[in-house]
């Protein structure tokens, strides 16, 4: 069994030369052993040194290498056991049954992106064939793919410890795009951070992958991620938490001498709209379907629903009625750490504060405020009141939702024009609601990433339809995702290759196709 | 036959409510009619309202009408007959000929457009279906596609009065994407700009487009350009031009309340590496090839080959003696503009002024200033001295280029590691050359977009796998492309509906795929 040294992993050499800091238990406030140092910056300079020198060789491999360091992964990260778990509920208060449940989905992902790698069309290969006596010019032969873009920078997130953090998705779909990595642990969960980032280094030592491939740095203060973002050597930025810390990773990037993108994933309120018919049909397991998805978790998702919309005399308010009971009956539940916990109750206040705005359910039982604990609480306004308070449509990150009550459809769909970029919306309608509400969906297209007819957003299928990003805020970069196979090409520019004789071209363009890819040959998609 | 009014086209209104100014004849430096009027914040403002409400219903169009309209648009073009290139002649002294060829290419790049909407298979789409028996939580039915970004603000290049401005690929790929355009006319050709403009709004009109899908605006202030870039319903820039102005847009987007992508395709000296062997067999034409690529269209191209280098001992100096004549041989040429030929002229004395920097050859035709004219130069020096002084690697735009001569394939590792990104890198290379520098050949795939086994790298090839964009400083975002087919996905972004109903899915995903085009489903690639 592994043990924590709190220790920065520089490639596969350890660093521990800056201040100390440790994780906090959010269910008791104490501090759990050991020191974690903080990365100086040299280590972080070493990091990407390394990284830029595994560069070539590692995007040189063949891809089958590249999917058995994935695979090694998932098998060594399965070999920590349940100490894994136990040290990840212990910094983030997360039950076990979800660490287990997002254990799974974090090897099931880095397995898929290593299928991804075998199989091999994600490189977009594209061939034009020469034609020689083109007239007036003859035609050369180009041909086009994917290379990797070169070291990645990956923020852990601090709400998923596994599923987006330290061998999350960033990470499985920059190693998968043949890039290595150097991961910012999220300062709430070092060591659950370590212990995956000893897995990491153990697989690539293991599968022979030049060393720098992959590190992990610590460290609390901004600047740790500063110099990682600032950094020549790095080339992509992936992120996923707020939308201060995501836009001013954004603004550093922006701001290089060469400016690199950013996949940061950040707030959203995924509206909700509750049509008529479908409220008429099933008002009661509404209620519990938005309050289990309010609650989940804490309301700790970036897709939790913090905007519920409705008519007045559509069912509405009788589905806001029977939500007050529902509120007042949930459980407190302990945060991920006190930073969320403050934010989460600050933001409560300011959306309380607005006159017009009322509680219509609270959590009765008391918040252990030294376990980090909150109430979930379910509020109430009108269209008006909504429209004309902007403060209204900031993220509550947590286990609360806004109901709004609308008199008419046009309030409806000025509310959805209003909005700004979320990564979901969600709408409840029967076939007859949704054909006269078909204006409702088309204004919601533009506004989101993924939009969902019945149902609840929260709940992320993994899968090569995903779609987990949106205009912004809700992610820097709306052309991207953030979850599923799509996501290996964020870390990707194409290449042409012009006139190359074929003793040089990469084998995913060659002509006798020996990686058996999808490609596009003078027009045609073969295989 | 059309007439130039100056005006701003503003959807299917002229506005003329600016201060105006006129084009120059490069050829004679005098003003040429009519008076362009230069747009105001408010036209800007109205540019973008109307694109914005011809967004919803402009996306919404069958494909085959956006396909019919981009046609229409060729049509027109073509139905301007030579006034247009004429008009442009006077406005650029590039030849006819050229511009003939120019015009074919514009007209051709539309049409592909058209048939790649036509088609459909752009779209990406993507379909997972339901399984509602899986354990432990049922899966959803995920389908996903591309979706217009909405308005797009294209900027006019200079050097490419028709490819690359009103018409050019970024506003094709734009409409076929299913984005409004408008248009900042390149103040140094506002009347070919106008022409083109007209067959736009012709071609809008006929096809039945809705008013705003395009506009065109003029002014020789950056204002414009700034106005369009911060506006609030812009949601993409496509630009070709120079690294300050690209990078200025670049920042402005980037510095918005919510940033927006720019695909800047900016500055390039696109190195040309001559290796022994090559030159053993070739010595000669090479000369030639290289004298013919520089000076092509008097070295305004992106791809000019503004830095050619070689091994003391393989030949290289045998072609740069060669190169002596060649160059005083060459006639002078007329720029675009006296903006562009004032900067040849003072880069060329800033890399002269460096010591060990000499003249090989010159044009020993005088350069008659008022015409617009420069002389073609070839310059040398040593590697030490080029890797020394970081001056000579930056673009010098026209034509001229600077031959480096190196001791060591070692100084020829060392300057191709030490380039900034370019849009192409060339090598001449026997077989026998290209294993010796395999090395060389892994190291400029990652510093360009498009890389040449001989050739010259003038000559952009419209298809399907062309790239044409590169690392920073070549483009503002290496992912994209903004030559061939690839060039539509720029302006999309991917959506995601979750448990749709059939009645409410794009035909683009709905099960039995009316559209016929390709797509994963469940995994598998299918039409």
């Amino acid at each position: 069994m592994s043990e924590l040294t709190g220790n920065n992993l520089i490639g596969n050499q350890a660093a521990s030369n800056g201040e100390t800091y440790q994780a906090i238990n959010p269910q008791t406030g104490s501090s759990i052993g050991p020191d974690f140092y903080s990365a100086t910056e040299q280590d972080i300079d070493s990091a990407f040194q390394k990284a830029q020198e595994a560069s070539e060789a590692y995007r040189s491999l063949a891809p089958e290498a590249r999917a058995e360091f994935l695979e090694a992964i998932a098998e060594e990260i399965g070999a920590l056991g349940d100490a894994l778990l136990e040290r990840a509920n212990e910094e983030t208060a997360l039950p076990m049954p979800r660490l287990t449940g997002e254990r799974g989905r974090t090897v099931g992902q880095i397995r898929m992106f290593a299928q991804i790698v075998r199989e091999g069309s994600w490189v977009e290969a594209s061939i034009d064939t020469a034609i020689p006596d083109r007239e007036p010019l003859p035609k050369p032969d180009v041909r086009r793919m994917l290379i990797p873009l070169g070291p990645v920078a990956v923020f852990g997130a601090s709400n998923f410890p596994l599923a987006f953090s330290v061998a999350g998705g960033d990470t499985a779909s920059a190693l998968a795009a043949g890039c290595p990595v150097v991961v910012k642990a999220h300062p709430a969960h070092p060591g659950t951070s370590e212990f995956v980032g000893q897995a990491i280094v153990k697989a690539a030592q293991r599968t022979g992958m030049p060393e720098g491939v992959f590190s992990l740095v610590h460290g609390p203060s901004p600047k740790v991620g500063e110099a990682m973002v600032k950094h020549p050597h790095c080339q992509a930025v992936a992120f996923t938490g707020s939308l201060g810390g995501g836009r001013a990773l954004f603004d550093l990037a922006s701001q290089r001498p060469n400016p690199i993108p950013v996949y940061a994933e950040m707030g959203s309120i995924n509206p909700v709209f509750f049509l008529p018919g479908a409220l008429a049909e099933n008002a009661g397991s509404l209620a519990e379907g938005i309050l289990g998805s309010v609650t989940l978790g804490v309301g700790q998702f970036c897709t939790n629903p913090g905007l519920i919309v409705g008519l007045e005399d559509g069912g509405f308010p009788e589905l806001v009625e029977a939500l007050g009971p529902a509120f007042k009956g949930a459980a407190c539940g302990t945060m991920l750490h006190a930073g969320i916990q403050k934010a989460y109750e600050a933001s409560l206040k300011t959306v309380q504060s607005v006159s017009g705005v009322e509680v219509i359910g609270q959590s009765e039982q008391a918040a252990e405020s030294d376990k980090t604990q909150v109430q979930a609480v379910g509020l109430s306004t009108d269209a008006k009141t909504f429209l004309e308070n902007s403060q209204l449509s900031d993220e509550v990150f947590g286990p609360s939702t806004l109901a709004v009550r609308c008199q008419s459809k046009e309030e409806i769909l000025q509310i959805a024009s209003n909005l700004e970029g979320h990564l979901t919306a969600t709408i409840h309608g029967t076939e007859a609601d949704l054909e006269e509400f078909k204006d409702l969906i088309a204004v919601l297209e533009t506004k989101v990433g993924r939009l969902l007819i019945g149902g609840f957003p929260t709940g992320v299928e993994v899968c090569a339809s995903m779609q987990h990003g949106g205009p912004y805020p809700a992610a820097s970069d709306s052309r991207s995702t953030s979850v599923g196979g799509a996501a290996i090409t964020r870390f990707a520019r194409p290449i042409a290759y012009q006139n190359f004789p074929a003793s040089q071209l990469p084998a995913e363009l060659q002509d006798d196709n020996p990686r058996g890819i999808w490609r596009l040959v003078d027009g045609e998609r073969t295989r």
